[in-house]
């Protein structure tokens, strides 16, 4: 069944206290309207700040309940497709991201899209677009986390991999799992070191249903390419070497080699890289490209 | 001229105190044998750790005096040809690399490398050869630096980027920069999260020069993909940041850019990757692709 759901239903942060906005069974199809991640505040590079306020930032729509997902489920979203507008805006300023100790400045930019050529024009520079989401998750475990910060619930993974065509597995901790997204790009590289990508109002249609077998305790994506396990930390060294444990315990029991033959196979074929080092905790991910996976007739689903 | 070296002259500490096993000329070429990482002390998997010794590892060949280069100038490096040997090695254990703390024992694996196919024989799965070099690098400016560990002198940077067609600029610290690599491998992915790749012996053409007019404080690599800054620290955080930063030192006067500009264009299209999190220190690079430098007409060289 195919379902939509405005902007107008947003919250900031994901909790378990957030009220459903929509109820859809499993196997359903969803068209999420998402407003850009300053809800639609910034309308020109002059006096962008002129009333602007810090609290409406990465606005996320949902909550979606879907029927039947328990804590201990997994939910499988599959990223149909991403429609989004022309324009798109970035910030910087003073101690945001990773050049914000020498910006002396806040500064804003406004970027055309044209969707038919799939380009941004940055001033005159051709950027191929990469449309992407940056904030995706259900409600964490416990206390609320705001839309800004990133974890084993999704959040603001900010990966150029949660793009069409994916399909992401987030652990779910309530009934209902209260799903939500928004904070979509039109285009950001691996870091997004200046804290902002090409941040664009969207349409996003996903599938929402239980995954049959995969069980995992951090965000997993699948997409043409392999798996990726993400893992996020204040701390980049930890967030990567989580990542690739993890990878390692998802796998390995699948494989039939020992511990010492799995890590030699990941230090030949498994790649360290990372989704952004500039929100509040900090997200690696691992790769394992998707012939390892037929080789050994891994399925993951 | 073209010039050869035997794996016979090589040092396991980078070092102004080496002395120099050939003397070239800025724009000569020169055929450098290596040993594997282990000094060819392994030869088969049983009793492997016979009579091993902890300190011949990480051999590099050389050094080679490039005539005329003097500190502040930088050495340009074009890696014109890898061959490799057919058989490599590969080792894991305890406190070695990202799985350390779960392995018990140590482990040793010998894998046929199919040079015709461009494989590596995994155990029956094909893997696909990516040649690159694990140590490269000049003296270090004051204290000696043992090959395992990475720095502004290049050193183990262990950098899939460290590959055929690559160009490697290096600052250059004493009297005829005082060259030498070792440390190749057949596969390795980034991350070398087993601390090892597949190890083997090797020869590499290398086409030794004065860069023109890059000026760089960390090794620089372009190639036919674009440009990449490596950055090791002990703090990977730190050296993912520190990358982007050099980035930006090093191309942002040739764009016409504001700083401001020009973090969020390297926001969009600049990726902060990763080399290795296994050695002393970590090494990140941040990548810029050359249609970029294209657009702004910069020229590395």
């Amino acid at each position: 069944m195919f379902h939509e759901l405005s902007k107008d239903n947003y919250f900031y942060a994901m909790s378990k206290n957030n009220e459903p906005k929509l109820k859809v069974n499993p196997g359903d199809t969803v068209k999420i309207d998402s407003h850009d991640c300053f809800t639609g505040q910034i309308h020109s590079e002059e006096n962008a700040f002129d009333g602007f306020s810090w609290d409406k930032i990465n606005p996320a729509s949902g909550p979606v309940y879907v029927n039947g997902m328990k804590p201990g489920d997994v939910l499988k979203v599959t990223i149909e497709k991403i429609d989004i507008g022309d324009t798109g805006v970035m910030v910087t300023g003073p101690e945001m991201g990773v050049m914000g100790n020498r910006l002396k400045d806040m500064d804003v930019r406004i970027y055309d899209v044209n969707n038919d050529k799939g380009t941004v024009d940055f001033g005159g520079l051709e950027i191929p677009i990469n449309k992407m989401i940056g904030v995706i998750g259900v409600a964490p475990p416990n206390a609320d986390i705001n839309n800004g910060t990133p974890d084993t619930h999704g959040g603001n993974m900010d990966s150029v991999k949660v793009a069409e065509g994916a399909v992401l597995y987030l652990p779910v901790y309530h009934e209902g799992a209260l799903f939500g997204l928004g904070d979509v790009h039109a285009a950001m590289a691996d870091g997004e070191i200046s804290v902002s990508g090409l941040e664009v109002e969207a349409e996003v249609t996903v599938k929402l249903e239980k995954a049959e077998t995969l069980k995992t305790y951090h965000p997993v994506i699948t997409d043409k390419d392999g798996v990726y396990m993400m893992v996020s930390d204040k701390d980049l060294n930890l967030a990567v070497d989580q990542s690739v444990h993890k990878m390692i315990d998802l796998l390995q029991p699948q494989t039939g080699l020992s511990l010492s033959e799995m890590t030699m196979l990941m230090s030949l074929v498994g790649q360290t890289q990372i989704n952004q080092v500039v929100d509040p905790k900090k997200t690696a991910r691992f790769f394992v490209p998707g012939y390892i996976l037929n080789h050994y007739n891994i399925e993951l689903k």
